[in-house]
This record gives structure tokens, C-alpha cells and sequence, in this order.
């Protein structure tokens, strides 16, 4: 059997550099369903104007596609809005700009958020659920839809935590990275002036995680802060003309969330005839419990089929979304067969 | 006479937003002139993968790159290096990382570089020459060459700076630039165990300022923090792709490098022609002097040419190069047209 290395498993989804190294390759013969990225992107301009790439980004591009977010995102007019290359390196800002004070994360979640919190000193309490938060508590992140379950937290629930942690000064930090598919969960179209910094991430809807592409909504001064630290063009001009582009239409991101809730039933009913009995996701990401989800998962990767396993919960094991019929029929056919060697 | 807005002036070159908005467009009819980013761009590749727009960048991406910057830029292998969408947000990121206490930078130079400390509440004496740095100096920050004007600080000298700063504690904080353009000026072959940051940006010898991709080499305390604070995946699958192509191509590297000082001769000549004497630059711009630059800046400006003119200094004015022997003779008439307005 596989030595594992020392340490937590896999820290992310997403980088087939791993499973190539472990299980072989070439990657284009690998089917990555260890992420949460639509495997449908939107579909880049064929007439991307040179100057995206040759000069620097415009003011202007930036003010575009801060219209552009805005409106598809339901940002309030008040709040302030931070653009940067992918919310990873603003979910990393955080502790730099936001007070001292005991922070919490309801777990398991996304690991960035705890371990930028700990990188700073910080020492994050975990709590299972944002019903169980510390009365002491002044940050407190929360993922909604969590990731990699997809519990929701309702926003009457959300805005009560906002205010009570705003009345101490403390800030409701807000990644909703899934919520493009859940639109109904996103808290912003409710945000008066709690103390509530909302993550949205480009990528993963669109199909487009190379691009770099992420928002922060927030109070003024806290997006005024981040956008110093950025300083001026963080994004690419790519970024700057597809994500504009993307944002703005509308009947691309309606047609694409029923067709992402078809193959995602497709998915979990696959999932089940094999055994493996779905208790969690989003339209991008089934989360399926399995006795044992590390030995699947690496008779799966043996077929050139990457998964996502959890180092906290070894029952867990994530799929993304195949992306079609043939492969659908591929991870089907693999998990038949991987299930004769388990 | 056009009324300019409160405040500095242009802030930074290379935006067309602010020159199509006082002087009309649309802005594929100008000629812009404003930065010093190389107006022949590296060949953008015919087979950009999918991938590299689809998939979060992977580790491996981002470490063939890393190999490809060292190699380029003659990083030691003791030097930790952070790439970054940019050199702007690392260089906004350094009062954070450095320690405390006096900060002297040569001016005039880079606006960017004082702002940031600014920002952070320290106060940056500005001095005159990299050979008059105050003697309780611990943050030194030097752009070399220097630009607007392309002033050299010799190796013998920097390595001094650098050495007496690290006695005490302190950091030489390096923009190399614009040192592609003059490979003999880097100090970093040159580098020991010194505390010094030398930053080198891509986007501009390359001519993919729109790509979004830069690079800082120093002791690999500093540069962890630094790779710590913008997490990961804050580079675009193009920019990995692209950044590993280029870096390679040393025969476009050369053949570039005497193009662009044959074209800056060529340049130099058509603006002395014109009255206006080019005192400094670099083979990526010349910085001319004229008794009213700001006149001969609107001139060139109702002619569609935008060029770069400095509040702290009323007779300066800076040309990129036109790319090209159209383009020139277009400035060259724009000089000899402006000149009877004069």
C-alpha cells in the first residue's frame, strides 16, 4: 500500500501534480474530481484584445468590473468591494486587518481559514456548528455553503451573528466561494451595516480557477484597507475582460445552475448504485460517506480518477462533477470496479 | 487651457482611461508613450492549454517557474524568491514584513515605493542620491536604474549600502525593474548573506505588463513571509505558462536587448531633432528636459500621443518607445506640429 507522507494528506483539491507524481500520467488522461470547479467553464473570447496582455490594466477595467460584480453578486451600494487575483490571498490579509480578539471557525471547513489565523499567532477555537458559537467570541468565519458538506446556515441566523458580534466590535467573516449555485443563501442582498465581510470567489462557477479572480464586500474602511495592501493592478487583464464579460450574463449563469442541479442528481445517483450514499454537496460537489474512503480513493486514483480525502473525517470522500456522460460512465464503471479490490 | 484635477498629476503612466477622458478616443487611436513597458511583446503562445485558464495552477507549474526566474535573473541558490501577480503588491507589502525604524529612499523615483510607507505611518526621508543616505537609515529603498531617469548605482556601491545596513538590522530594499534592459547593473549575482530585497518585474522587459506577474529575491525569512501572506494559486495558469516560455528564451532575450537600444538611439535622435534633449532613460524610455513639458505634454496629447510628465519636476517629460518606424515618424510630426503651437 501507498506510503503516505508525513503530515496532513492532501491540503487542497485540485493539483494533479500530486497524483501524477504518485499514480502516474500523462495529467490530460486524469479525471480531476477533486475540486469544486465547474467543469464547464465559460467560454473565453475567441477576440481577448492583445492590450489585455501587453498593457497594464486600466482604472477604468477595474471600475467595469467592480459594476459588473456588484450587480451579479446584490452588493449594497454602502459596502465597499475589494477585487484581488482569486480570494485566497484576501481570506490570507485577514488577520492583518481585522481586531485582535478570539476568533472562531465552524469545522471542518476550508482549511486556509484556520491556518491563516494560525500563521498570525492566533490560535482559532474550531466549533461544530455556527449555532454553537463562543460567547466571547470577536471574528468568527463561517463557510456557506460550507465546504466540503454544504450545510447552510440560514440568514436570519447569519444577521443575528452579525449584529451580536458587531455590537462588540467584532467582524462575521463570510466566505461564500459556492454560493453562485445556491443563490438564495448569499447574505449580501440583506447586509445593512453589520460588521459583515462577504468572500466571493469567480472561479469556481465559471469554470475559470486559472484566472485568478475573487471579491471581498465589506464595510468601507476594511475594503479600503485590503485594497491598499493590493495596491494597484492585481489583476490581470484577462481577468479584468472575461470577468466582466461572465458577470454580466445572465442567461449563461441561469442555464448553467439548472444544468449543474441535473449532473449533480446524475452524479449522486451514480454514487449510490455503487455503494457510496451522498449526505452532502452542493450542485458542485457530492460529499458520500464509504467505510473506508482513503482505500477507494486510491483505487480510484489507480484508474487515473483523483478524489478529495479528508485527514479529520476518514470516512469522507468528495467528488466534483465529472463533466459529461463519458465520463460520468467512466467514474461508474471505475467505481465498480474498484469496489471488487475493496 | 485644460483645468487639471486637485492633487499630483499622473500618478503612474500607462493608463489610456485618463487621456481618453480629457482628450477623446477611442484609445486604439493613440499612441501611447507614457510608460516603459517594451512595445514588442513576447510572442504569446498559439497553444495555450485550456488548463491554464480552467484549473487552479499547481504546485509544479509554479516551481518551474521559480527554477526559470532563478536561472533568468541569476537569483543565488541561497536566496528564497516569492512570485507574485506583480511586483506592485510586494513592494506594498514590505512595511509590513521589514522591521521598524528610519526609511530613506532615493527620489525621484518610482512613486509607489514612497506611498506605501506613507500608508503604513512611517515617514520615508526622501534624499537626493543613493551616496547620501542618512547614517541612521535601516530601511533603504533604491530603484535601479532608476527610473524616470536611468541613473546607475554601481555594484561596489550597493554591496556597501547593503553590508551597513545588515550591521545593523537593517534592509536595502532593490526595484531592479528595469534591469533587463541592463543585465551588468543587477546586484544579484552579487549577493551574499546581506539583507537585501531585489525586486524584478516582468511585465515590463517582456512587454506583458497585462499578465501580472513579478518576483522578489532575499533571505528566505523574509521571502516565506512574504510567500505566506499571498497564500497560494495568486499567480494565473497564464502567467505560469507564459512566465516559464519566456524566462527560457534567451535568444529573444538578446535579440530584444539590442533592438530596443537601436530604437531608443533612433528615438533619442528624433527628440533632440525637436529641441528636446534626452539627460536620462534607459533603452525602454529617454527622459527628455523642455522649458514648459507640460504644454508640449497637452500638445502631444490633442495629437493622440500620451506621455508621461511629473509634478515634482515642470520640465521633464518622458517618452516610451514608439515601437516601430510609423509610430515614429508619427511622433515626429506630432513634435514638429506641436512645437508652432508652443
Amino acid at each position: 500500500m501507498y506510503q503516505w507522507k508525513q503530515g496532513s494528506l492532501m491540503e487542497h483539491g485540485g493539483d494533479l501534480s500530486e497524483a501524477v507524481e504518485r499514480f502516474g500520467g500523462p495529467a490530460d488522461t486524469w479525471l480531476d474530481l477533486s475540486t469544486g470547479i465547474n467543469p464547464y467553464a465559460y467560454p473565453l473570447p475567441e477576440d481577448l484584445p492583445a492590450s489585455a496582455w501587453t498593457r497594464l490594466p486600466a482604472k477604468a477595467a477595474e471600475e467595469r468590473l467592480a459594476t459588473a460584480a456588484r450587480l451579479a453578486y446584490r452588493v449594497p451600494d454602502h459596502l465597499g468591494l475589494v477585487t484581488a487575483p482569486g480570494t485566497q490571498v484576501l481570506l490570507s490579509l485577514l488577520p492583518l486587518v481585522l481586531p485582535e480578539g478570539p476568533v472562531a471557525i465552524a469545522t471542518p471547513t476550508y482549511s486556509s481559514h484556520k491556518k491563516v489565523w494560525v500563521r498570525e499567532g492566533r490560535e482559532p477555537v474550531e466549533v461544530s456548528s455556527a449555532y454553537a458559537l463562543p460567547a466571547d467570541a470577536r471574528i468568527v468565519v463561517l463557510v456557506n455553503p460550507n465546504n466540503p458538506d454544504g450545510r447552510l446556515i440560514d440568514v436570519k441566523s447569519l444577521l443575528e451573528i452579525a449584529r451580536a458580534l458587531s455590537e462588540r466590535g467584532g467582524f462575521l467573516v463570510l466566505d461564500e466561494a459556492f454560493a453562485d449555485v445556491m443563490p438564495g443563501a448569499s447574505l449580501l442582498p440583506h447586509l445593512g451595516n453589520e460588521n459583515v465581510l462577504v468572500m466571493r470567489s469567480f472561479g469556481k462557477f465559471f469554470g475559470l480557477a486559472g484566472l485568478r479572480l475573487g471579491f471581498l464586500a465589506g464595510p468601507q474602511e476594511v475594503t479600503a484597507r485590503l485594497s491598499g495592501l493590493l495596491e494597484s493592478w492585481s489583476l490581470s487583464g484577462p481577468a479584468l475582460e472575461i470577468g466582466v464579460a461572465a458577470l454580466r450574463d445572465t442567461s449563461w449563469q441561469d442555464r448553467m445552475n439548472r444544468q449543474l442541479v441535473d449532473e449533480m442528481a446524475d452524479l449522486t445517483l451514480t454514487l449510490s448504485r455503487h455503494g457510496l450514499s451522498v449526505f452532502g454537496g452542493t450542485p458542485l460537489y457530492a460529499l458520500a460517506g464509504l467505510r473506508n474512503a482513503r482505500d477507494m480513493h486510491e483505487a480510484l486514483a489507480r484508474r487515473r480518477i483523483w478524489t478529495r480525502i479528508f485527514d479529520y473525517a476518514p470516512t469522507w470522500i468528495r467528488f466534483g462533477l465529472p463533466g459529461g456522460p463519458a465520463n460520468l460512465a467512466r467514474l461508474s464503471d471505475a467505481l465498480a470496479d474498484a469496489q471488487k479490490e475493496l
